[in-house]
C-alpha cells in the first residue's frame, strides 16, 4: 500500500506540481480537525484547479486503488466538516475551482464551480448591482454553495430548497468520464440551466448525498429581488405551545402564502445565539438548570418557542400577506412585523451602540435582528456560528468563529417530520430527556422547510477539549440517532458518524445505490463510505 | 422463441387465470392501435392487480427473456399511446391496479396506483367534499395520473409540474425486488409522502422517462383549494407579437406571481379546438391557405397568439395579482379577467344554448371558456381531444373522442426553450415552414411551464386513413425532430418514434443510463427501448 500510495503521490506531483499536492504533517493535521468526537486522518490533500485536473486525479487514484474524498470548502460544520468518512483517503479539495462561470440576469441563474463561496457570489451580484438574491445558509461567508446543495441543504428564502433550485450538473465519474446532466450533454443545448429534468431518466439526484461522482460545476437558480420584504415574529410562552403554532402555520405554508422557511427556535437556541453557557450562574454544572433556563428566557424576553420568517413580494402582496398571517396566528398571540424602514433603522442603531454596559444587550438584540433579516434576504453572515461557542469552557471569547480553529464540539441531528404539531411534540418529548441525561441542553429549532415537511435541527454542543464530555456527546448522539429512526423521523442529511448505520431496518434501497456505485465508480475510489452504509 | 413464449404465457395463465392473460387476435389488434404512423404489435397483454402480481409477471418474463412493457392506462396520445417501442413485447396493463391508497387532507397528498384515472381521483375528492384540487392534463378523464407523472407531464395549475409534485415511489425492479424510495424503505417512516428527497442519493428520477423499473404506487401532492380563482386572457394580433408577450410575462413567472402554466396558443391551435378542417372552403387543399387562416382568425375574433392563465389565492391576493398582470401587459393590450361569478354565468348560459343556428358559435366559445376554466381548476375534461379530429377527412363527427377509436393521426413534438421571446421566435420561424412543406398546419402552443422555461407543444395532425399523408407525417416529424435538436431545443419528452434517436450528438449520458439499466434490470426485460437509445 505504501509503495502504491507513494507512487500515486509522485504522479499527482508530476501532474499538478508540489504546491498542489500536500501530505506534510501540518496539512494532515489541518484536515484531521473535526467538530465531531472523532475526526479522520487523510493520506494527503490535492488541489485541482480544473475539471481536467479532477479527471487526472481520478485516473491516478484508480490505478493506485486510493479513495479520493472531494470537499468543496470543507465547512460542513457538525456533520463531518472537511473530514472523510474513513481514515486513509486523499482529500480532493475543490476550493481552488472557484469560478463563477455565468450569471444570467434575465433568467436569474448562475453557473458556478464547487469552490465558489456564499460571500463570493453575494459580492459578485452586489458589485454589478444585479436585481437578484441568492439563498444562503447560516454556515458562514466562506461556505461553498455547491457543497451545501449537494448535501441538499436548506436556506431561508423562498429559494431555500437548494437541490430543487439547482439545474444542470457537470460530473466527473469514478472512471474519469464527464457526465453532463439535464440537456447539458446535447450540443448547443439552450435550456441546460433553466429546465431541471432534461430528457430521459433524471440523473442529478444520484450525485446528491452520495459517493457516485465529483460535481465540478452546477447551475443554481437565483431569486429576483422582490419589491418589498418584511420579517415576522411571534413568541410562544410555553413548551406545549409548539404544536399549536405549527398547526396554525401549516395552512399558510401549504397554500404557498409563506414562501420562506419558518424558523421556530426554542429558548435555548435563541439564548445560545448571543451568549455562552452561564458557567458561573450554573455553578459549573451541566446541563443548564431549569430555573436558570427560565430566568434567562424571562430576562431576554423570549418565549419557549420563537417564530420568525420572511414575506416577499410587491408592496400590495406583502400587505395582504401580513393580513393573512396576522389573522391565522391571532389566536396564538400578536405577530410583530418588521419592514424595510424599521430594519434599516435597527441597523443604524446597532452600529451606533457600544458592546458594553447597558447598551450591550440592546446591541446584541439588534444585531440578531439585522443578521436574521440579512439571512432572509440572502446575505451571508458568520453570526450564526456564535452558537458553536455555547459550551466552550474556561476559555476567552475567541477572535475567529471558525469551529475548527476553536476546536469546539458540535453534532447535528436533523429529523424530518410531516408538518403536524403532534409530530413535533412527539419528537421533542422523546429526544429532550436524552440530551439532558447526558448533560446537554436540547438546542432545538423546528423549521418549516417545504409546504408539507418540517425539520427539527437539533444540536449537541459540547466542549471538545473535555474528554469525558466528548465521550458523552458521542454516546448521546448514537442514542438520539437510534431514537429518531425508531420514531420514524429519519434525518434529511447525515453526519459521517452515522453513515455506516444508515441501512438499519432497510435493505433494497441501499443495495440499489450500491449497485449503481459499481457502474459509475467501478473501483470504488470516490468518497468511500459517503452515504454508502454497505461499503 | 415461440416455445419459450408459449411456456411463459402458460405460466402467466397459471398465475393470473386466463381472463388476465390475453393474446387473442382481438386483444393484439386493440393494443396495436396507434396515433403515430407506425404502431407496434405486442405478443400479448397481462393484467396484474397487485404489486405481487407484477413481481410474478417479472419473474416469469425474466426466465423466458421476454420484455414486459408497463402501461398505466395507455392514453399517451401522440407519443405512442399504449404501444411498446418495439414489436414483440408483452404489454403489462396496470389499469386494474387502480386503488387510491390514501388521501391525506391535512397534508394535501394522495397515494395512488398506476391505474387511477384523473376522473377517479377527481370524483373521490368531490364526493368527500375535500378542500383539495389536483392538477390534471388535457388528455381526458380516463388518463392515468401516475403514467403522466412518470412521463414528466405538465398540467395547468400551480401544481402543474407533475414529477416535482410527486413524492415516494414503490417500484418493482427487473430482478423482482421492490424498491421504496424517499423514506419509504425505513420501517414506520412518517415523512415518506411529504418530503421528496429522503436520505442518501435521490433515486426517484431514475424511474421517470426510463425503462428502469415498474412503478406500482406513487405519492402525489394536492393543492389546497384557494379562496379565489380567476382566469386571464390576452390576444395578440400579429405573428411577430409572440416574443413581446413572452418577455412581458417573464418577470411575472420568474417572481412567482403567476403560478399557473401560461398557455399561448396560435390561431390554428384555437381554431382546431372547436372546428374541423374546412375542407370545402379550402377546396380540398392542404395546408390551410393563408387567406383562409386569416379569415377564420378574424371571424372567431382570435389573435395570432392567444394568452390564457389562472390566478389563485385569497380575494386580496387575486386582486393584487390582477393589478400586477394588468400593469405588466398594458403595453401589449387590454387583459380580460374572468372571475368565479362570470365563469358560473358562462356555464349556465353554455348549457342553455343549443348547438345549432346562431347559438352554435357562442355555445362553442362559452364551452371553451368553461372547459379551460375547469382545467385551470383541475377538472378533467375530454374537450381538448376534439383537436385530434382536425384533419380527419370525409368522415362524420364521431361519437367518441378517443383517438384510437377514431384512428386519427397525431404526433407531438415538444421542445423546451429558455423563457426568452427571441427563442420562441427562432423556433417558430424555423419549424413552421417544415410543417407547411409537408402539407400540415403548424399547430403551436407556447406554454410557460416553470419560472424560467417554456415548451412549444406542436402537433402534426394528419389523416391516418390516408396513406400518402401518413407517410408525409412521418417524414415531417423526422425533419422537425432533427431541426429542434439542431436549434438546441431538445424536447421535454419523446414519442416512441424518436426514442432510438435520442443519443444523437451525445454519449456519456446515455451510456450511464444504460449502465444503470444493467444493474436494475440485468436481463433487460422491462420496457425494452424506452428512453434507451443504446439498447
Amino acid at each position: 500500500m505504501t509503495t502504491k500510495s507513494d507512487e500515486a503521490f509522485r504522479r499527482w506531483e508530476a501532474a499538478f506540481g508540489e504546491e498542489r499536492v500536500r501530505r506534510d504533517s501540518e496539512t494532515i493535521e489541518l484536515y484531521s480537525r473535526c467538530t465531531l468526537p472523532h475526526g479522520t486522518t487523510p493520506l494527503g490533500v490535492l488541489y485541482p484547479v480544473s475539471t481536467a485536473d479532477v479527471q487526472t486525479a481520478v485516473s491516478i487514484a484508480r490505478q493506485a486503488g486510493i479513495s479520493l474524498y472531494p470537499i468543496s470548502r470543507g465547512k460542513n460544520w457538525g456533520y463531518g466538516d472537511a473530514c472523510a468518512v474513513t481514515d486513509g483517503q486523499v482529500i480532493l479539495d475543490l476550493s481552488r475551482m472557484n469560478r463563477i462561470l455565468e450569471v444570467n440576469s434575465e433568467l436569474a441563474y448562475a453557473v458556478i464551480e464547487p469552490g465558489v463561496t456564499q460571500q463570493q457570489l453575494f459580492d459578485y451580484i452586489e458589485e454589478r448591482g444585479l436585481p437578484l438574491w441568492f439563498d444562503c445558509t447560516g454556515s458562514g461567508p466562506e461556505a461553498s454553495i455547491v457543497g451545501n446543495t449537494l448535501e441538499r441543504g436548506f436556506g431561508h428564502t423562498p429559494y431555500g430548497d437548494h437541490f430543487y433550485n439547482s439545474c444542470g450538473m457537470e460530473v466527473v465519474l469514478g472512471d474519469g468520464r464527464i457526465l453532463r446532466t439535464g440537456y447539458g450533454h446535447y450540443r448547443d443545448a439552450k435550456a441546460t440551466h433553466v429546465f431541471k429534468w432534461g430528457l430521459g431518466p433524471y440523473l442529478d439526484g444520484l450525485f446528491t448525498q452520495s459517493s457516485l461522482g465529483i460535481v465540478t460545476s452546477l447551475g443554481i437558480w437565483l431569486m429576483p429581488k422582490p419589491e418589498c420584504f418584511n420579517m415576522f415574529f411571534l413568541s410562544m410562552p410555553e413548551d406545549d405551545d409548539l404544536p399549536r403554532v405549527i398547526d396554525a402555520l401549516r395552512p399558510l405554508k401549504l397554500s404557498g402564502r409563506i414562501k420562506s422557511l419558518v424558523h421556530i427556535g426554542n429558548d435555548l437556541r435563541i439564548i445560545s445565539s448571543f451568549q455562552r453557557y452561564p458557567w458561573d450562574d450554573a455553578g459549573g454544572q451541566t446541563p443548564l438548570p431549569e430555573t436558570l433556563r427560565r430566568a434567562l428566557r424571562k430576562k431576554g424576553g423570549f418565549g419557549a418557542w420563537n417564530v420568525s420568517g420572511g414575506i416577499y413580494g410587491s408592496n400590495g402582496e406583502v400587505r395582504e400577506m401580513r393580513r393573512q398571517i396576522r389573522k391565522a396566528l391571532k389566536p396564538l398571540g400578536s405577530v410583530r412585523f418588521v419592514g424595510p424602514k424599521m430594519l434599516a433603522f435597527a441597523e443604524v442603531l446597532w452600529k451606533l451602540l457600544r458592546s458594553r454596559g447597558w447598551q450591550k444587550e440592546l446591541q446584541v438584540m439588534l444585531g440578531s435582528l439585522v443578521k436574521v433579516g440579512g439571512l432572509l434576504q440572502g446575505r451571508p453572515t458568520d453570526a450564526f456560528l456564535y452558537g458553536t461557542l455555547w459550551r466552550m469552557a474556561g476559555r476567552d471569547e475567541p477572535e475567529s468563529l471558525d469551529p475548527l480553529v476553536n476546536n469546539v464540539g458540535l453534532m447535528w441531528i436533523s429529523p424530518i417530520m410531516p408538518m403536524i404539531g403532534s409530530a413535533a411534540q412527539d419528537l421533542v418529548r422523546n429526544i429532550s430527556p436524552i440530551f439532558l441525561r447526558y448533560g446537554f441542553e436540547p438546542l432545538i429549532t423546528v423549521s418549516l422547510i417545504t409546504e408539507r415537511a418540517m425539520v427539527a435541527v437539533t444540536t449537541i454542543a459540547y466542549d471538545r477539549e473535555n474528554t469525558s464530555e466528548t465521550d458523552k456527546a458521542r454516546t448521546c448522539y448514537e442514542e438520539l440517532f437510534r431514537e429518531i429512526m425508531r420514531l420514524g423521523y429519519a434525518p434529511y442529511r447525515s453526519s459521517i458518524a452515522s453513515m455506516p448505520h444508515l441501512a438499519i431496518g432497510s435493505d433494497v434501497f441501499w443495495d440499489v445505490a450500491s449497485g449503481i456505485k459499481k457502474v459509475l465508480d467501478p473501483d470504488g475510489i470516490i468518497s468511500k463510505g459517503r452515504y454508502d452504509p454497505l461499503v
